[in-house]
């Protein structure tokens, strides 16, 4: 059992069948010492992988991707959500649904820090329909950059998500920690 | 003249008499070097003001304040911005008007995180007219809790910021770096 596992079962709460509460430390309130464990962990994963960039979305990706890429020395570009779809010939953008709040969302990057040379990291904190992640997939496709890899805190395996990421390519996804059921107000790890 | 002021002359763009453009290290790519030195700042400055809990809101002020929490050694409190407003028995709800975007949003923050014996520190990265900075007081001054200070990456000290949070008692503001004017396409410090 790994030190997320360990802080999961010490401190998150089973909402229902679909969500896993971990405000107290993961995504409202946030324990810095765990972020950068896993930030160190993520880094140790990637680190043979030449990364020259991390990548987010906003909000919740930001806390162990920030440390991510401070343990790799490389910048961390977040990607935004914006409400109104951005026609800038600066941005690209993609929509993207969120089940979490049941809407649609567009999120935007500057094409200025997105450039053929990159060979991107994305993280996130949940990997559950895969949606945010394919948003950023779309994003970066944009351009010639390359994708090394995907960083994942906490999988949930009972949904689609890595199944989703697989049919675009997307192989190489390290899931510190395997979640296979929330069913009957009870957590199982995979 | 400090590391930040450095940078800012460096990377940083006038874009106009009110907007100083930093997004290609502060709030969209970010680069974490540079954050971390802004949280060793904060650390250092409020070092024996026995803070808690460092608080912020969603998202720019997130890269500061993670890394002034991780140097403290105390969490760090992530207001959300809401479109709905949030009629929870669970959240502390205050709205706030963006003269950046121009439209009026909720921040909230669960009741869980805010105590009575909580000291916070204030961590943002521009101060201008105070509007989010006085969000977060009102939040805080739904319970008992204390603010020890604010930490501000970069205050412009032509609008209207720091008088208006004097107005509400809020005397130990400390910023990193102080802007003067944007006037002419020229950035000025104080």
């Amino acid at each position: 059992m790994n030190f997320l596992q360990e802080e999961i079962i010490k401190k998150a709460r089973v909402l229902n069948e679909d969500v896993l509460k971990v405000d107290s430390f993961l995504n409202h309130q946030v324990d810095p010492s765990i972020m950068s464990k896993i930030g160190k962990s993520f880094a140790e994963h990637f680190k043979d992988k030449a990364i020259t960039k991390v990548i987010t979305v906003e909000t919740s990706g930001i806390y162990p991707a920030l440390f991510t890429a401070q343990e790799l020395g490389v910048p961390l570009l977040v990607c935004k959500k914006s409400n109104s779809f951005v026609l800038s010939q600066d941005y690209y953008c993609t929509d993207v649904f969120s089940f979490t709040h049941g809407n649609l969302y567009h999120m935007i990057a500057s094409k200025k820090y997105i450039s053929d040379d990159d060979n991107f990291l994305i993280i996130d904190d949940f990997l559950a329909t895969g949606e945010a992640t394919k948003g950023i997939v779309t994003i970066i496709e944009h351009t010639n950059a390359k994708i090394a890899g995907v960083g994942i805190c906490i999988e949930k395996t009972f949904q689609n998500g890595r199944k989703e990421l697989n049919k675009i390519g997307m192989k190489n996804i390290y899931s510190l920690v395997k979640i296979k059921s929330l069913n009957n107000n009870t957590l199982t790890f995979e």
